[in-house]
């Protein structure tokens, strides 16, 4: 298996190092032979290149078995709106050329970590969401600009019948290995795109008649998902809706800093961290890679199926915080010094 | 003082006549005279009229001096993505009819109720956070409809300059009553209205430097927001994402029952719960009318500018609070069942 590593800006540097340790350790224990590549993507490719996300990357991504991702991004760009070259423009390309349509971000709470989130533990005990957020289309990939002298911006959101088929149909399925319910989120009192989404969900629903479906608006699940997270199991929204309500999830998981994520679609499968790139904690050796660790087992466990190797990293993690170690991001004002341990160290 | 009462459907009914009964008992207390008038929106208008906002009801709201509103929404049109007529546009219609380009939603925890929320007392106590979510842009108005056939659905989101200046300056106004700070929300690494955005709150910043201005992305700011609620003072932000934000921030003041907002702009303010019609309890006669009444406080405050009197009002709802009493949604295991009590009572 030729596992590419890509680890982009950022503390993507420093947690995909470890997620990639962490998959030659399995290649070890399982007897398997994984080899490695890298690639750039985002500010890094555009300081190398001046493309954030140059032919010979994609090139490489479509030929390898599986990509480990870091994350994309850089103040500097944020700073500055009218900048025409962005480290996202990579990370969108790549979804777009290798068809990554379907987002799959698994909200677990590891009960070790309880008490990490800011949310009651009495809420938590027992959340687990499976989101599937449509990554390919939306307002990310429609046709933007300015008009009248630049004093007007515009961004169209687009969806065909198609792509939301495809996607509801993977969150069905997945509803179905799992407890069979399914909340669909859009906001059809308003939106166009919304409506068809429903529209569409509400078809594709006929042939799962043992999936109990449900839909809700965007507003009001951002509200339910603090307030009675345990009443959702599979979870399927457009990508923006997504991008938003996944972020927010990630206070169930505790932290941000667990949260790992699989984008699959027509090829090559691309795992990463929902973290970003975090430039306020860069260099300092203290990200937690946990999420890259994470994905690298949605990595063994959908690209290469392997389910006994998926599971033994996620053991590890488990026994690794049972054992009281912990990041500084999941530690509380409880963690003994001696057991906060850095990026490196948590590996 | 003439005051158009616009109670809409569902719970909207309910709440809204207690908010007036608040109102009324204001005048005869501090010896004002308020005169009343009714009219129709949403789907009782669609029932009565056909039209979800009918002339005679936008004629009537630009003559009063404040309307007081309740909400629209019915299940049957939320299933029937088809649907032409829809409750929705009759309070879109007035929204942008009105000049209603400012929506001000205040998120403030009681401190009798810091232990309803489902997030941690410790997180919430102290949090005080003033939305302004832009309310007659965005997606929300733009084109939207069908193409290929039916089978591509799209919508487009706009901003000009000038509708991203006068909120953005409402917004930075009221941080210099406050704790001067102000974050501006936005996802500018991606959408093209974002980056006009965050480049006119950029320019309108320079006119405050006494108020210190973060930038933050939606995604991350759903987070956040839960993570560490006390780190807001004045949030700022375009339509959809506001409309998404505050329904999740509800969240820390215990319950969207108790959130008032206001919305104003060129002429006639409207003041209105966030809640919306909630069909799953219309007619038990248990809606918190708190966010109805704080509605009217708002309404006091802001359009006749009677401090003392919108003190009053806040003030009662915090004695009721502190003697115990609650409405469903705001009760736990420990209250007793002699304090909690439906929406008239509560009134
Ligand atoms: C970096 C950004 C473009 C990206 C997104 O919005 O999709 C990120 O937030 C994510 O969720 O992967
Ligand atoms: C009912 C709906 C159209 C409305 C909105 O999205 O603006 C509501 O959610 C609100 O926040 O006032």
């Amino acid at each position: 298996k030729h596992i590419l590593i890509v680890p982009g800006d950022g503390i993507g540097q420093e947690v995909t190092a470890v997620g990639k340790k962490v998959l030659d350790k399995i290649a070890v224990k399982f007897g398997h032979t994984f080899t490695y590549d890298e690639a750039l993507i985002g500010h890094v490719a555009i300081e190398a290149t001046g493309n954030p996300l140059p032919d010979e990357s994609l090139e490489k991504m479509r030929k390898s078995d599986a990509v480990l991702f870091g994350a994309v991004g850089h103040p500097k760009y944020d700073n500055d709106p009218s900048a025409k070259v962005r480290p996202e423009q990579g990370l969108l390309k790549m979804r777009k050329e290798l068809g990554l349509y379907a987002n799959l971000r698994p909200i677990k709470l590891f009960d070790e970590l309880l008490e990490a989130s800011s949310i009651k533990p009495e809420i938590l005990k027992g959340a687990d969401i499976l989101f599937f957020r449509e990554l390919t289309g939306d307002i990310y990939f429609g046709e933007k600009g300015r008009k009248n002298n630049g004093d007007t911006a515009y961004d169209i959101a687009e969806y065909s019948r198609y792509e939301v088929e495809r996607i509801a149909r993977k969150a069905f399925d997945a509803a179905r290995t799992r407890r069979k319910k399914l909340c669909s989120v859009d906001k059809a009192n308003v939106i166009e795109t919304s409506r068809l989404w429903r529209e569409v969900v509400q078809k594709v629903a006929l042939e799962y008649p043992d999936v109990e479906v449900e839909h809700q608006f965007v507003d009001a699940t951002a509200m339910l998902l603090i307030k009675d997270p345990r009443r959702f199991d599979v979870v399927v929204t457009a990508n923006l809706f997504g991008d938003i309500l996944t972020d927010e999830a990630s206070q169930i998981a505790g932290s941000m800093g667990m949260l790992a994520s699989a984008s699959i679609g027509d090829g090559t499968g691309v795992y990463e961290p929902i973290h970003g790139s975090a430039h306020d904690i860069t260099g300092m050796g203290v990200a937690n890679p946990l999420a890259s660790i994470l994905s690298a087992a949605l990595l063994l466990d959908i690209s290469f199926n392997m389910k006994a190797e998926s599971e033994t990293v996620i053991k590890a993690v488990e026994n690794v915080l049972k054992e009281g170690f912990r990041t500084r991001d999941i530690a509380n004002a409880q963690t003994p010094a001696d057991k906060i341990l850095g990026t490196a160290a948590m590996g």
